[in-house]
This record gives structure tokens, C-alpha cells and sequence, in this order.
């Protein structure tokens, strides 16, 4: 299932060369980096909403709408999903022990 | 790699039953719903500041935090990252039919 | 000047009365808190990328919208300006004194 | 009351000039514009917050928070309180007719 990321930044990697007339992510890469985190600030507050209301579906829904534009910033400042999970792995891959050295960068 | 988030699901479960004195998650747990949608607002807003500052080490550490924090959300609510990932999967999964094949082998 | 704070609250009010299809506030009390809400997420998103772009005109134009929006809501929520004017006086108006105990609360 | 603007204009700019170990305003600014937008970002999510839980005296609180800390944005970007009311001024002064222009804007 978790191979939909890879599928992801390539159909990404291929909207770059797309008619942003016909496609919704070549036309937030034509509009330039500021359009791509206006959204993400929009995905963001959504996201909030929907757990605020607490229905599932439109958690799921706003979730994956705040990733995929995440995704899309990837991807046009030259990097992909696998930076982001080499990151995650980084942190938590060998165990959770190593949850408290990143609490420390939180505080 | 992307195993990575299935473990940190696993982990985030395991949170649950932790002392939140000890785990950054279990005091997020503990704290309740609010206090981790502020850390999404916030962990989005620094998001932001560091695509602007340009800095691709920056924009990975915080975009990390900010997917680490919706997991930690999705689980508190009763749900995963696997539903992102069937959500983005039924969005996208049957598009970009140059991929089709690749897909083939993982269905 | 500062007057066009109480004339806004004056107009906000206004609209609750007028047709949603004739007026964008009302629209906006029609959709309902969320729509509101959602306004605010956006704005704040626009005025950080306008303060990053550091173009005086445009910093001035987003956060009068994130200060009229903040006032939509508030007017939905049955309050107005004068309720976040006397919060300031009262945390700021005496003496400049007051901003320690006010720093305490942000720490 | 509105006349609280007008004094917190200048208390911001007293700021500049003191401690930022003794002033949580001169701490900001010493930090820099991506602490104050960080801020602005916080505040937000958290009158979203407080909007949802719906108690007056928290969305007063946290609105009241959310404008300080666009204050300070405007005095470390030399602006001020009274560039944002001039501008509500030229959008809604003269009359509420204005407002569809300004809804233009927005659609």
C-alpha cells in the first residue's frame, strides 16, 4: 500500500512537464512556490476542522489533501516522499527508544 | 523504506499505555486533541518559514514533524497512516498509465 | 482613525440582515463558523508570505484582511472589537509595566 | 478605547531599545521575523481553537493575542496599527457600499 508514495513523486515529477490548463498540479507549479504553501496553510486548517468535527471520512479526506500538497512542495523544491520517510527512519526505524532524543528538540 | 510508517503506527499504539512523563507522544495523548492540532498549526507554520528559507535539510526536518504529528492525530482518533495511504491510493493509484505496469506488480 | 474599528463592527452587524448572494460577509455568516474560520487559516498563511516577501503594501493589504476576517468572526460569534480592545487595555493600557505579567503567560 | 492602539504602537517601539532578557516584545525582535511569524501562526490556530471550544472569554483571549502579535509583526517591519485602520478606512469607511468592491477581491 505504502508504494503509492513512490507512484506519487513520479506522476509528480511528470505533471512538471504538463499543460497547467489540463493539469491541477501543473498549474500550482506554474504559480510558483507561494501558491503551493498557501495551500498547504489551507490543508493544514482543514485538517483541524475535520478532527474537530470528528468524522472520520472527512479526516481521512483533509489528511490526505494536507500530504499530497506536501508532496507536490517536495517535489518542486527537488525532493520526495523518500527524504521525508528516510527522516521518519532516522528517528524511529530502530526502535522507539529513540522517541526521546527528538521530544528534545521539540521542547 | 516506507515500512517506516507501519512501525511508526506501531509505535504510536504502543504510546498509548506510556507514561506521559517519560513520552512525548503519551504527554500529546494526555494533554488531548488540542494541544496536538496546535502542534500541527504549528509544526505547518514552520513548514512554511522553512520552504521560504530555502534550506533542503530544513524543509525535510520540518516536514517530518509536521507528518509525524498528523500520524500521531490519526492515531489518537482512531485511525492510521494506512488510510492516507488508501485515501491518495483511490485518488490516484488508477492514474498516470505509464505507472500501471509497476503497479501491477505490487497489487 | 481607530473609529473605523467601531464602524466595521457597525457594518458586520448589518449584514447579518442582508442577502448572502448580495454581500461576501454575509455569505460568509450563511456558510456558517467553519467558512469563517477557514478565512482566518488563509489570511494568516498570507500575511506570513507577504512579511517573508517584505513588500510593505502587501503585508498592509493581508493583515487588514486577517484583522477583518478575525472581526466576521467575532461579530458571528456575538462579540465585536471593543471586547479585543479592553483585553489589550487591559493587559497594556496602564503602564507598559503590565507586559511581564503578560510574558509569563506566553512562556 | 481604540485609543489602546494608538499606545501599544508606541510601547512596541519603547521595546526595541530594551532587554530582551526583561521584555518577552524584545525578545521577539531579537530572535527575528520568522520567531514573530511563528507567533502569528500559533495564535491563529489557537483562536481556530478557541472559536470551536466556543467560550467567550478564551475566543477574546486568544483573538487579543493573535492581533499583539501582528502588532509586533508591523512595529519590526516598520509599519504600524495605523497602516491596518487606514487601510479598513479605504475599504469600509466612507459607507458599506465599498464591500462589494472588496469582495472582489477575495472571489
Amino acid at each position: 500500500m505504502s508504494d503509492i508514495l513512490k507512484q506519487l513523486d513520479i506522476i509528480l515529477e511528470q505533471r512538471k512537464s504538463e499543460n497547467p490548463q489540463e493539469s491541477y498540479v501543473a498549474s500550482l507549479y506554474a504559480k510558483g512556490t507561494d501558491a503551493i504553501l498557501k495551500k498547504i496553510g489551507e490543508e493544514a486548517t482543514e485538517t483541524l476542522l475535520a478532527v474537530k468535527e470528528g468524522v472520520h471520512s472527512k479526516i481521512i479526506y483533509e489528511t490526505a489533501d494536507l500530504w499530497f500538497h506536501t508532496l507536490v512542495m517536495l517535489k518542486q523544491q527537488g525532493l520526495d516522499s523518500d527524504d521525508i520517510l528516510q527522516e521518519l527512519q532516522r528517528r524511529f526505524g530502530t526502535s522507539g527508544l529513540t522517541e526521546k532524543a527528538s521530544r528534545d528538540q521539540h521542547d
